[in-house]
């Protein structure tokens, strides 16, 4: 069995590579977790994606375990959210992937950035008899789709970015570095930072027909970055956001 | 006048995006930066790439400005050649760019890291009267490349990763941060960290034909990787290669 982890990109069905259309079409079975109702438009970018590049496709649908997003313990919640899961992958992969077909899941932007599914996939080779190999096919990441709107690098000349979470950046400013990249971010963390000399680049839906874009000196557009936020928030029910944070010089 | 900053990818033409062959395919003329014989490799790749999605491409070439790599004053000596690509590049749009014509700019990698491309074109608009908008095409970086050869995530569950230069990271371990990817190291930095409890994941020629891995525990592979590396660069004259330092729990 071989298992194919399929970065398709940020919102754009045109962020996909030539080398993810060739893997699509050379899979047998699709699994995709169900995250329920809520973010039906990223569910739909699955849909179109595989109605223009695959061929009768086989997707079989599991029900993604609920998250304990009250627990305090972050780690421990999501490791215990990533063993049920992958007990969910295992039985899907078990029952319906023939020994020599070529399963695939469909992985929002890039595999590499905050997303589980290889940490599921090492954890199942780990615990059950499932065996099979993995092919990783990067993907156009939130981060490359929210740099390339707003036509900046990611970097000052010779300076390091980091990319962290909202949940972090809420601490504190990261040491070291001048230039932050800020990822699930539920709580509008750059708020806490208006006392920096910074500007800050923002993206949400980016690559699909309802991006926002926002950027300026940081003490500027917090505030409106925060109700358009809302807005967007309040009108579709979801929202996935991104920004990068540029600290000047001092 | 258009101008569009394509990214292609980081070796492998199969990297390229949809977005990107659309780009390609609307482009009347497309700029190159000639530097020298040394990378003819990724001549090559940007050459194969126009065979096979461009028609009848139109290609100038630019001379690319010698770099003081001598100066100390790393920021100003980059500037500095940065202004005079500007120059090389403000002369070739201007004498080869028709009024309503797209021009073409084809960038490893992703144009948001490491990469001049954009800050010289905001500098030709700031420095000279050429006028023209600018799109930038999302690619898959090197960093994307590096993560899914290896199949792993950059981040650990909810941390931060750092993107750094050679340069720092021979300075010391960057600060707060576990998850290191090292780009434009010609010093195998990694080396001078050999007694943390660290894990290496290391690329060079990632995606193309002579692609070589290495992953370890960085105390047992650093001299194994050291020789690989030199042995490498001695056969094909030059070398590209990144990789991530990942630091156990302490
Ligand atoms: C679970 S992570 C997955 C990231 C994904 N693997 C990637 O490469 O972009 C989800 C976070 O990515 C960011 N994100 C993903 N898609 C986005 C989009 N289209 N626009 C803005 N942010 C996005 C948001 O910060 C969101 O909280
Ligand atoms: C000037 S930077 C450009 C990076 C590029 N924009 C990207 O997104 O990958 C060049 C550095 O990128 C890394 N790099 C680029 N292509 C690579 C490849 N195919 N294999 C390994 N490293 C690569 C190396 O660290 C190299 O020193």
């Amino acid at each position: 069995m071989e298992i194919l982890v399929i970065g398709i990109g940020a919102g754009d069905p045109d962020h996909l590579t030539l080398q993810a259309v060739r893997a699509i079409e050379r899979t047998d079975v699709f699994f995709v977790l169900d995250k329920g109702e809520v973010k039906q438009d990223l569910v739909e970018l699955r849909t179109e994606i595989l109605r223009r590049h695959a061929t009768d496709p086989k997707v079989v649908v599991g029900r993604d375990p609920d998250r304990d997003r009250t627990s305090t313990a972050y780690v421990e919640s999501v490791d215990d959210w990533r063993r049920r899961r992958a007990d969910v992958c295992a039985d899907l992969i078990g029952r319906e992937l023939g020994e020599d077909q070529v399963g695939a899941f469909l992985v929002w932007g890039d595999p590499s950035l905050y997303d589980s599914t290889l940490a599921i996939l090492d954890d199942l080779q780990d615990r059950t008899d499932l065996r099979f190999t993995v092919e990783v096919v990067p993907g156009i990441s939130s981060v490359s789709a929210l740099a390339a709107k707003h036509r900046i690098g990611l970097n000052q000349v010779g300076k390091p970015i980091q990319v962290t979470t909202g949940r972090r950046l809420a601490q504190s400013w990261p040491d070291g570095v001048d230039d932050v990249v800020v990822m699930l971010d539920a709580q509008t963390a750059f708020s806490g930072h208006t006392d920096q000399d910074a500007d800050i680049f923002w993206g949400a839906y980016l690559g699909t027909p309802d991006e926002l874009l926002v950027a300026g000196k940081l003490s500027e557009v917090a505030a409106e970055i925060e109700q358009v936020r809302a807005e967007a928030r309040e009108r579709k029910g979801w929202i996935m956001d991104t920004y990068l944070l540029r600290r000047n010089h001092r």
